[in-house]
């Protein structure tokens, strides 16, 4: 746990240091069989508009295909649990979605909500602003506050950067911040922003956070060509809305 | 108080019978002179970057015009509260914004937060999803939750419907079921949605709701001239980021 211990001048100095030059890029993954990438995706449906019945024909795919999970909004959390009841597929729950725009006990509030409610992954919008604004002590508090309250409870914690507003050393810095709270994964993208996840993204935030945690890409992933190049570039996890399409694009591949 | 008697039996009974044939317009407000003007207009930044600099210039603008309110992410609220101490200038804060996915128990308890944080209005985003869904209980609900915790505390309820998304029947059963909630306003979009307030769908909500709920237009009103056209559609509060143009545009104008 020595990263927990860093300071934010610390990661400061850090972050000037990968400005000049990253680490290497660790190994990529090798890319997964069709039968095993289900397990690589969250099935997303973030939709405002969606209903009750859309949420059912997400789980009920989400549990013929075997994807991660299905990541919903937190009203649908409990029904989405109840119909994946012993499914092996998890429920992942969007906090401070898409704005991150709420204050570091609200977001752990409803963090411990959602879980009590059948989260097993949490993926919450950092503070953008405060990143943008140079504010360093709330950006880590504000994921600590949601890393201490998912692991307490068992859940995992990806953060969500919103890279397309983010500058080169915007991004270098959530990585270390996100990785020195103890997230367990940086997420590239809400899919509400001005631009989803690229290839450059996720090959620097991998470099950034190393190998020990994961990376999610999310937003505008539509393919399976789309999910090879971001698995190749350093992703371990997708999120997607079209997981159905891109399974049945990687089964008619082999 | 007899409409918060209103079922949803009888709300759906209305708004089969406003479906054929609205209740007449009511008398549209003089189009305010510039010097009044400001006092329409909630001063609106709720961009996930926005900064705590770019929150003090929204203020200092807010506090020199005279705008309504600033309507401004949870995050923010505590300090545009204190920057606008004495001012006149209220705080408007968003709740549930701008998915509007989350749990009445769970939009209750934010709005509670921003309250004691501060805020005097509350703008937040119904359950789209469930009115989509026709679960109208929770629709209902939602928003019921949510207004008495704003009215236990004085503060005022706009309820957001983003307007976008919805059918004509859905606009006109949204603006039913925040009258029978109890709500204050009813507002058109989040600005984050596909599309943002128009002169058309201001006068249907205006017409609905009819004379003694306030209608907030949000969404795109950039000019003097969309400002004119909302309130001539029955508009009697402006959401915008432009305010100040506008503003200057409406001096100019005289």
């Amino acid at each position: 746990m020595e990263h927990l211990l860093k300071s934010v001048e610390e990661i400061l100095a850090l972050a000037d240091s990968y400005e000049q030059e990253l680490p290497p890029a660790p190994p990529a993954l090798p890319i997964p069989l069709a039968e095993e990438l289900a397990s690589w995706i969250d099935h997303t449906l973030l939709k405002p508009e969606a209903t009750a019945e859309d949420i059912k024909r997400l789980c009920a795919e989400a549990r013929q295909y075997r994807f991660a999970t299905v990541c919903v909004n937190p009203v649908y959390v409990s029904l989405a649990r109840s119909l994946l009841e012993g499914s092996g597929v998890g429920v992942c729950a969007v906090v401070a979605f898409p704005l991150g725009a709420t204050l570091p006990e609200d977001k752990a509030y409803e963090t411990q909500r959602v879980i009590r409610n059948g989260a097993m992954e949490v993926d919450m919008v950092m503070n953008i602003g405060a990143l943008k604004g140079q504010a360093y002590g709330l950006v880590l508090n504000d994921i600590l506050f949601v890393a201490q309250e998912a692991h307490e409870h068992g859940a995992k914690l990806k953060v969500i950067l919103e890279t397309a507003l983010l500058s080169r050393r915007e991004k270098i810095l959530a990585c270390l911040f996100a990785r020195a709270a103890g997230a367990d994964f940086v997420k590239t993208s809400t899919g509400f922003g001005p631009g989803g996840a690229t290839v450059e993204d996720v090959a620097l935030m991998r470099r950034v956070v190393g190998e020990t945690m994961g990376v999610k890409a999310s937003g505008g992933i539509r393919s399976w060509k789309d999910a090879r190049a971001m698995i190749a570039a350093g992703a371990n996890r997708l999120g997607a809305s079209a997981g159905v399409t891109i399974l049945r694009e990687a089964m008619s591949n082999e």
